[in-house]
């Protein structure tokens, strides 16, 4: 029985401009284009194997150790396109396996809690998608690729490129032009960082699907963010990445995520994702990079109430002082940084505490649960680390 | 020696259409018009009395029995615009007394407390201007009058009238059309009530001045709101007033404030208002709302977290089933309403208890001070409760 296999990782990205509001919601075509940072994948990856051979019955999925249908549409307009591009690659080589109508069986894991609400669908969706690409060695290049990813999640064709990445929206209807590219790689600017914040929320908020069609079909705001606001945005935040420029990209990272949120409170009924932790940690952003008279910090927000703040290398010990002194009683630093590292966050904070001239909420870290230390990463990855054995089975079943 | 006394009170007022941002900041001249619902006087109200003699060496101000500064320029602006209408008349009829040079004496006293978050300086402002006004017997109506209460605090315009009230905005750049006009009084719709949630607040956020400045120079979003969105909304809420159609009025109440909030949240730095207890309410409405399968309550938010609940008097015990039953252990209710009338609003909940789809949050009580059961009220009004004594000072000294 012949089986092959191909594994590949795929990174998390946290968007920068957002993207919010779908023009299709099957092919996940978007209302305005966008822009990501890719994070390391040492912190926040998907590893997924895929297998395929003549003797499996159906399609499998298995998820972190567990099975999960394959059912949806979304994950079967993948799996279409996929074996489409397989097939006519078969037919265009007649020396080829011909495998493309073989079933498969899909093996994922998370390097990272699903419990921190940072939305894995598209690190998932791009190691999925580019796993079985890999599998079926099809030639298109990474931004055709990132047009499947974007049918399995819309942000996901974002997680095939690493670095500084783009979602052109594209004008056409079936989408052959929304895709993702790069807008500048990991080398380019390699010292920016992230500190994600996981914020304790009650429970998941609407979803980011259901949320953008209310925001979409009711938001008067949200006509002129995607006409007017969003496209010189996307103009301005492309140049500020190839300048290198922090001030310019913090200050616009900062208003697109207000008025993404703001959209969604002009719903109706409204929508919220921001709680008074997350205000909090924007006020004290604000405070911080007014503080030091320089823009060492921005905050961005998805669906939910998670701090992602990206800052540059260089600032870490002013952004820290800060930071480690406000949350140093939250999980997530030890793994990254030595007993001595974490004291000089201590002792830059004590330097620097009276002239501190706002207030400092020492419970604010109640509100928070973990904190993820992580940067700037590359793209999808070849990996030895298989999670599939020789049958094409899960290792760990 | 002479003295000539005057008093007046007038009312709260709280915008369905908010006025958020000033084309002018000296002549408070706004970028759009708005609309407000007039609170009864029973519960919310400013009671001023003045005094003007020749022997009175300088203005002064007492309010809530503290003596005040008279030095800001709005209030200023005030006296200045009521004392030029009093020579006016004085040089057209000389056998006036001729008291517009004379100086004065204001007391002034609110019958809630400061302490309740409720922007009094609508019925403060509003309550100087026509107690002056009074004494000076100016013949303007009260249209013209607002116009001289608006350079006292934007929203006091509104409190001239009783009902149901727009402002204007106006074109001319010297704010003369800008001016607060009656769309229906009192007795057209009487039956419009409200239920205020204090909601307690660490401390007062942004003042509204500055935060209508940072809205107008730094939100994208809140062109498009007083360009596109009010200018419509305007006519569609009059009409839903003039028609009594509380199902319109409410919806387009909701998005308003939420609209309102929507743009502070766009400012940048972006400016918060509403916390986590206001939320939970805006959520509690719309479940209820969808529960009862009509609109039978809206919510409202000013520049700060309480909660401002219209709905119709026949609905009272739909809307109190719920907010009895989630407040009762908050102050406010035993004034209003006897034992037994309270009970009812238990039994009510109890009836429905069952077949309520959605969680409710016992704890949410605690966000929240008090409560002020209050309905559509009048304009200012005379009144023999005189503050000053004969020899035109504050009594209570």
């Amino acid at each position: 029985m012949v089986v092959y296999t191909a594994t590949t990782t795929a990174p998390v990205n946290i968007a920068t401009l957002k993207y919010w509001g779908k023009r299709d919601k099957t092919l996940n075509l978007p209302t305005n284009s966008s822009i990501s940072v890719t994070l390391s994948q040492d912190d926040l990856r998907t590893l997924t194997s895929v297998a395929t051979s003549e003797s499996f019955p159906e399609d499998k999925l298995w998820l972190n150790g567990k099975e999960e249908s394959l059912a949806s549409e979304r994950t079967q307009n993948c799996l279409k396109d996929l074996r489409t591009l397989r097939e006519k690659l078969e037919k265009s080589d007649p020396s080829l396996p011909k495998i493309a109508t073989w079933k498969l069986h899909i093996v994922s894991e998370n390097n990272f809690p699903t419990a921190a609400g940072l939305a894995s669908s598209a690190a998932g969706f791009a190691a999925l998608v580019c796993a079985i690409a890999k599998l079926y060695q099809l030639p298109e290049d990474m931004s055709e690729i990132s047009k499947i990813a974007r049918k399995g999640s819309g942000s996901a064709c974002r997680s095939v490129f690493g670095g500084y990445v783009a979602w052109e929206m594209g004008d056409e209807t079936d989408g052959s032009d929304s895709k993702a590219v790069e807008v500048a790689p990991r080398e380019h600017w390699p010292n920016m960082k992230a500190a994600i914040l996981v914020v304790s929320a009650d429970k998941k908020d609407t979803p980011s699907t259901s949320g953008m069609q209310t925001t979409v079909q009711t938001s008067d705001l949200f006509q002129w963010r995607i006409k007017e606001v969003v496209p010189k945005r996307f103009e301005e935040m492309k140049k500020s990445i190839i300048e290198k420029d922090f001030a310019t990209f913090a200050e616009l990272t900062m208003k697109d995520s207000n008025s993404f949120h703001a959209t969604c409170l002009d719903s109706y009924p409204p929508i919220f994702y921001l709680n008074d932790t997350s205000k909090k940690v924007i006020k004290l952003i604000h405070a911080m990079n007014e503080f030091y008279g320089e823009t060492v910090a921005a905050y961005t927000y998805d669906a939910g109430p998670n701090s992602v703040i990206y800052y540059l290398e260089e600032n870490e010990s002013k952004v820290f002082a800060f930071l480690y002194t406000l949350f140093n009683k939250v999980q997530g630093w030890e793994s990254k940084y030595s007993t001595e590292q974490l004291s000089t966050f201590t002792s830059e904070f004590e330097k620097i505490k009276s002239s501190i001239g706002f207030p400092l909420d020492d419970q604010l870290y109640k509100g928070v649960s973990r904190v993820i230390l992580t940067k700037v990463g590359g793209g999808p990855e070849d990996t030895d680390d298989c999670l599939v054995n020789a049958e094409g089975y899960p290792k760990s079943l």
